[in-house]
């Protein structure tokens, strides 16, 4: 039995998983990133016991603990390097978590928990496997054998930072034209607003009603149902998305591409036309065996059941 | 002992390299790319024989064969799965060579192989080790925990196909705007051309006498002499370079990031706007340890090293 923790900025969320990547018991505490780290993690100690309780578990079968966190780890030394809006920099988790409850401790960055996630229920052992997530920001995952890739300082995986397009939008990490100024449900809102502005007959506007309804469905439902310039939007949207795809398959050529995020709801409406542009874009396509796509399938579960795999994947690559 | 083989369009290069990555003995014989494969594999062996036989080498004392393929290969089975310009796709290296030689036979593609000798010669255990060829393409390779990443098709690391702005010219490989159409001698060249065409009194003119002698130099020496056209094509072509290497630090986080190829003979002119830029762009840079930045440092006898280094470091990852 494992234990896994998903550090979100609204909430801490554990549960207990067994062998299989299925939750037995899940909770959630409010996060209060704003508190000193002594207060979130005193939170998140009570959190683990609270979970081991109610889930019925022996405390003695519990043979680790992994956490997911917003932000840059040591895993190794189990230390939280930077985490994004919270005071948690330099925390030494491992050690904290370790005076209440002593098991092994693994820490790493939650997309990257939440590709090990996804590739831990298909249950297939692959050399290559890639999480690509399309929510607020765009994220990712590589999994190689088995283990998390994150580099040797622990921020590698940032595929929302790969400049696909100079035109682009100015991004939040200082470049511009990154794949998540594209390619993510923020992009996908502001690409959704501009086309309604220049079409004031677009069933865009009777779906969201108000400019600040405006989400990343809107452009996909009118779409279906056939609005030319909400066809033209998703188009160009996904374009964004599979130029980014393209990319990392040409440097990774994984076995299996997985599509997670708010935007993976789409399924196949979203995925046949990226495995189309795939087809015809992706270097060696064809010439030998080529990348299985899919969409996540653990939603917000992904968080809690990756970073207990964490233990069980024996860290990281 | 190793047997490292360099197998290009114009010649097959075949050397014996000791354990720590020294050529005892090369040799080299026109490749004949045209012929049919039985012709190129006969004389692969027998330059392998010929150079273990003019090396003073024991025969018995040499481990493996290596052999570096300008493509993609199966390096489980030993296949060579596609080879540009030459009739080797298909044929089983392996077995073929194995017939003559019977030592265990390792094959990758030229640019990964190339790779791995550069981070062999560091001789420094590296989690994540890249190398960027800025040549008449843009290749790279991937070194992970010391051994080749190659995707599980072994077509991975085609860092010169990622598309860094679709304004650029048509790929070889058929996108638009990869880094190879920006970031290579070919393109480098026709950036050059363009400069020259806008300005007739830039000094380009005099250093190339005609338009056929434009190459990789030509905008690099008139910048060291201060010709302003020629800075601007220079710094233009280092802000293309950036834009791939930055995407590939966010990707990976390497420990270390080298640069071969014809244009890294700029050596330092070359190599600190690459850091400056670095420093501005990557991901968590200050955050946490960074990537060093180097230029390659074998030269055409990366291909031999590296391909004698595949028996060294044990295949691939």
């Amino acid at each position: 039995m494992y234990i896994g923790i998903d550090v979100g900025g609204m909430s801490i969320k554990a549960g207990v998983v067994d062998d299989s990547a299925n939750i037995i018991y899940k909770e959630a505490v409010p996060t209060g990133a704003w508190r000193p780290s002594s207060e979130i993690v005193s939170d998140m100690v009570n959190l683990i016991l609270n979970v081991i309780e109610k889930s019925g578990v022996n405390k003695s079968d519990i043979s680790s603990i992994g956490i997911g966190i917003p932000g840059v780890c040591d895993s190794v030394k189990g230390t939280v390097i930077f985490c994004n809006n919270m005071n948690l920099d330099g925390v030494n988790l491992s050690e904290e978590i370790r005076k209440s409850i002593d098991v092994p401790v693994f820490l790493n960055n939650d997309a990257n928990v939440a590709a090990l996630a996804e590739y831990c229920v298909i249950n297939k052992p692959m050399k290559c496997f890639i999480m690509v997530t399309l929510g607020t920001g765009v994220g990712g995952g590589i999994i190689i054998d088995g283990k998390i890739f994150s580099g040797f300082n622990g921020a590698a995986g940032e595929i929302g930072h790969i400049v696909i397009n100079d035109r682009g939008e100015k991004c939040n990490c200082g470049r511009t034209g990154c794949l998540e100024s594209f390619a993510s449900v923020s992009a996908l809102i502001r690409q959704t607003r501009d086309a309604m502005d220049k079409d004031k007959n677009s069933i865009m506007h009777k779906i969201a009603g108000t400019y600040d309804n405006i989400n990343g469905k809107t452009a996909f439902d009118a779409a279906k149902q056939g609005d030319k310039t909400a066809c033209e939007v998703v188009k160009n949207f996904i374009s964004y998305v599979s130029s980014g795809v393209v990319n990392i398959i040409n440097i990774f050529q994984p076995e299996m591409l997985v599509i997670g995020g708010a935007i993976s709801k789409e399924g196949d409406y979203l995925l046949n036309p990226i495995k189309e542009i795939c087809k015809k874009e992706c270097y060696a396509f064809g010439l030998c065996e080529n990348t299985e796509f899919r969409i996540a399938s653990l939603g917000n579960d992904a968080g809690i059941i990756g970073a207990a795999m964490l233990g069980k994947s024996n860290g990281v690559i």
